[in-house]
């Protein structure tokens, strides 16, 4: 029986096919994102994985259930993985906000889904690391933000000569469209345009804009003069002083495609342009009123970072290690008189907070030396009786023999 | 809008309604699962939430699909989201086996989903602690796993008076049924009637069991024997050894409901009655052999930790830690001419490990110094000018005045 196309199996390291990801490497990814966003005061929450259907298309459309999986419960609810976080934040912040001193600095790291037609190695789930702040308007948490998605990639190894952060403002290009005469009720249009510029042909674009009064050659001299908007500027001074100012640079292509975006939008990319965004993120004032039907009204902001871009990145960069399991100690066995004397051994060590692993059966003495060395573990404890115990340092060859009882104190 | 019924919003601490559960409860839950199985040697490994429906169906026959979460995708195949793990478990070590020495050990933590009758305060989801250890009959592996389900449970502060693992067999009760002239193709009726003894009244059981040529008092009497077989006593000798006896009792009411355990099952519950099974396992020595359509045949047995029920007994004992939000320094900023280089060094302070917070605009001084004081913070940090930073310990109330670029070596 297989798994579903486009979901992932985590196995252990080693790793018995090719992918880059096991439940090892995730584990490393996930301490490194908590680690990170906690020196930064953000504080872990979570939601369900299945949310209503209602909360998804009231944030982006009934265009979005295209792409999510969706179905009907054995209650008659429409019902909906999530295919984000954001929307299930602003839930749970509007039903609780008065709880908690604002600003707002939480994160999740979720699971999210979504039913996209299958491309070839295209995955239907990844993890995602969401950092948000919600209750403050000053460019000061847009820098704050900044800085900690920054501090997650360094946290990786990655440096400014790996990636770099496009930051963008859809402010400044409302401005923009703004003076170049657009028609507001079409600014949500325009910024699609904006959004497909990359991959699209410069005639469909041309065309699109066109009917709105621009043109691409326009709309290109904007990009280019790069000219940062006094919000921009202070969220580039504010990075500047933290000493991360060859982290980010003004890309005014970059604006997000999600309507929900208000101001300022960045992603994180590769400087060699080799895979998709590593993560991107930004303001979305008008969410947790709109969630709360009107009740709650916190500017915020985020970002998200999946782990599938990032392990692909590690891999090609040579940043991921090892992952060997790491057993302390190996008890051998070679007499089965001092098994339960043994036990008592493996019993305390662990207990002391050793991993230990031992031979559960009758086993022959080099079969467990040879097992006790693949799991690469520091030492081998062997019973010399039934109140002495010889350990070994496997590197340094020096052994002991000690009491059973202290034992745990000689391995440090 | 609302959560769905029975799925639960984890926020951090403090918690702004009366649930037990939190994020960082949660986490701190996982954390000690994780740090118990490693000292086991078991090594983590996860599958997809949602799987072919097939997968359950082949385990646990087509009646189990009323419980499940299970739906038609966008591409016509029958999926659910995961009820229990050991399906998933069997799938994966079916296909890469060969790739792991024997005895497997691995662990997982898997949110599982059931679409029960919604019953007042009765969840539709839950996390749980699987670990399982494939490859190896001999009952020294039943033993090795039930003394990694006491450790857990002793991790959290629980002890023999806390709580008991009561031990059965199916052997035992198989051994019962065939000597008491029992017909083989009723058997698993059978172990459903001892399965459903306690809650069932005592007439129905009665005529359910005289109907296979038993009663009620041959099967009590067997019950209150609790003559351990030869198998059982292994376990518990073993246990002994390691100085686990009064953490474990024979208790042939046990007996599990699923179909497809084979031998050894136990479950742990805490010693007042107070709540459900806080834990349940054993052997399932077939299932490997049916998931992988007779390839791959391998004993196995497990057990599965949920967190809810382990919960609600830590907070009546009055186990929960405070989860108080650990941050090391808030660096005031009163002067904001200096704001630049105090975000210098809260950069700094940050890239040494600490979990650093600070007034992201402007704030009055009283303000900032209520703030620290709500975070619970160890130090205060504020610059004097643009070389030297004030540190003041808010315990023993010392304050010393140092360079800026070194001042992550004086919060030791």
């Amino acid at each position: 029986m297989e798994r579903l196309p486009g979901f992932r199996d985590f196995y252990p390291e080693p790793l018995p096919h090719q992918d880059v990801w096991s439940a090892d490497a995730r584990q490393y990814i996930f301490e490194k994102w908590r680690a990170i966003a906690r020196r930064y005061g953000f504080r872990e929450y979570d939601g369900p994985p299945l949310e209503p259907l209602e909360l998804f298309t009231t944030k982006s459309g009934a265009e979005i259930v295209g792409q999510l999986y969706n179905f009907m419960d054995k209650g008659e609810r429409a019902v909906s993985l999530r295919p984000e976080m954001t929307p299930t934040l602003a839930r749970m912040v509007a039903a609780h906000e008065r709880n908690y001193k604002k600003p707002i600095k939480w994160f999740a790291i979720p699971q999210l889904f979504r039913y996209e037609r299958q491309q070839k190695g295209r995955l239907r789930e990844h993890f995602q690391f969401n950092a948000d702040l919600i209750g403050e308007t000053d460019p000061a948490a847009d820098a704050e933000l900044i800085a900690l998605l920054i501090d997650t990639l360094r946290a990786f190894g990655l440096t400014a000569e790996d990636f770099v952060i496009r930051l963008s403002s859809r402010n400044a290009w409302h401005d923009f469209f703004k003076h170049g005469g657009g028609d507001t009720a079409h600014e949500y249009d325009f910024f699609q345009v904006i959004d497909k510029l990359e991959r699209s042909a410069p005639e469909e674009s041309e065309k699109k804009l066109s009917a709105m009064g621009f043109s691409v050659a326009q709309v290109n001299e904007f990009i280019t003069s790069g000219k940062p908007t006094a919000e921009l500027q202070s969220i580039l001074d504010n990075l500047a002083a933290r000493g991360l100012k060859d982290f980010v640079k003004i890309d005014y292509q970059v604006i997000r495609g999600l309507a929900y975006y208000t101001g300022v939008v960045f992603e994180a990319f590769d400087r060699k342009g080799e895979f998709r965004a590593i993560a991107g993120g930004g303001r979305y004032n008008n969410l947790v009123k709109l969630i709360s039907g009107g009740k709650v009204d916190l500017p915020a902001l985020g970002f998200g970072m999946g782990d599938v871009v990032l392990l692909e990145i590690l891999k090609a960069r040579g940043l991921l290690p090892k992952f060997d399991s790491p057993m302390d100690v190996y008890v051998l066995i070679e007499d089965e008189a001092l098994r339960p004397d043994s036990l008592k051994l493996i019993h305390e060590l662990r207990a002391a907070g050793y991993a230990v692993e031992y031979p559960l059966t009758p086993t022959k003495s080099d079969k467990q030396f040879k097992r006790a060395q693949e799991l690469k573990v520091a030492r081998t404890a062997r019973l010399e009786n039934d109140s002495y115990v010889r350990i070994r340092n496997l590197k340094t060859r020096e052994e002991i023999v000690t009491g059973i009882a202290g034992a745990a104190n000689h391995l440090g």
